[in-house]
């Protein structure tokens, strides 16, 4: 490709690039989570799972917003990151027989998850405060703490009762 | 699939199983890692990502290390997270023309990948722990901390320079 053909040429390029990278994410994930919960037993995993499947839902409106105050249409972009990471917690479900080790991979598949959004996240806050977008950054910050909440309450779903159970 | 082909069964078949997913990641990186110093331009960041190669060589030999400990030849697994995250760094780097902001790019894909692994890690320290192997949840928390540092380095190099020159 020649250099007039890359079509990411400023700061502001990137960051609409990115938004439209989690946007993508965000819908994904709104699929792919009901079918975690269905794989899932434990109680408390379902339960913080269907949770979550509402924030994410709530993810994707604050986004839209976030594209309304760009003045721009909302839109993902292909995102092979997270339909690698989706792709890779389906495989190994695939390959568990029992329910309870089934249980502790999909808690580590949901912090993978988590953790990519995390990543971006952050990145999207530090790049929006950078080009002076701090509205953008505070919405994306209320984001990034339920994130990041998520990842908690998954580790200490894990580690008070399905990695006990499983091992 | 039926039951009986279902090839994780226990808690350390999936222990292993994750071992080799970060192991093949390790080995990705090595590789993946110097196509992204080659494209940075920012000292520093150059920098950041050298050592940060030197330590993933290192985390290969820990885990051929952890796999000695286990009685195991080591060895990978096909692993689409990573595979996903190193494709999307690749395209977007192959869509960005301005070589600051090509560095912020870098960061937020070296980021993803940073979180990718401390998930991994996070994890796989938490199974060694309730399958009682703590000398191998020990060697693999030096990894750990090693990422989660690389992490906030990518963090300060964007924040201190690299933002502020490409915005």
């Amino acid at each position: 490709m020649g250099l007039f053909t890359k079509e990411i040429e400023t700061m502001d390029d990137l960051f609409v690039h990115m938004l439209r990278d989690v946007y993508y994410c965000e819908q994904l994930l709104t699929k792919a989570l009901p079918k975690l919960i269905d794989k899932a037993t434990d109680p408390e995993l379902r339960a913080g799972l269907k949770n979550h499947l509402e924030q994410t839902e709530n993810h994707v409106e604050r986004l839209d917003r976030v594209f309304d105050m760009q003045g721009l249409r909302p839109g993902g972009v292909d995102c092979p990151a997270i339909d690698g990471i989706i792709k890779e917690a389906n495989e190994v479900a695939g390959e568990v027989a029992d329910k309870n080790v089934l249980d502790a991979a999909i808690i580590a598949s949901g912090q993978a998850a988590e953790h990519y959004e995390i990543a971006r996240y952050g990145t999207l806050i530090a790049w929006a405060n950078e080009l002076g977008l701090d509205d953008i950054a505070g919405v994306l910050a209320e984001t990034l703490e339920e994130e990041k909440e998520a990842d908690r309450l998954l580790t200490a779903v894990a580690e008070t009762r399905v990695n006990r159970v499983a091992a």
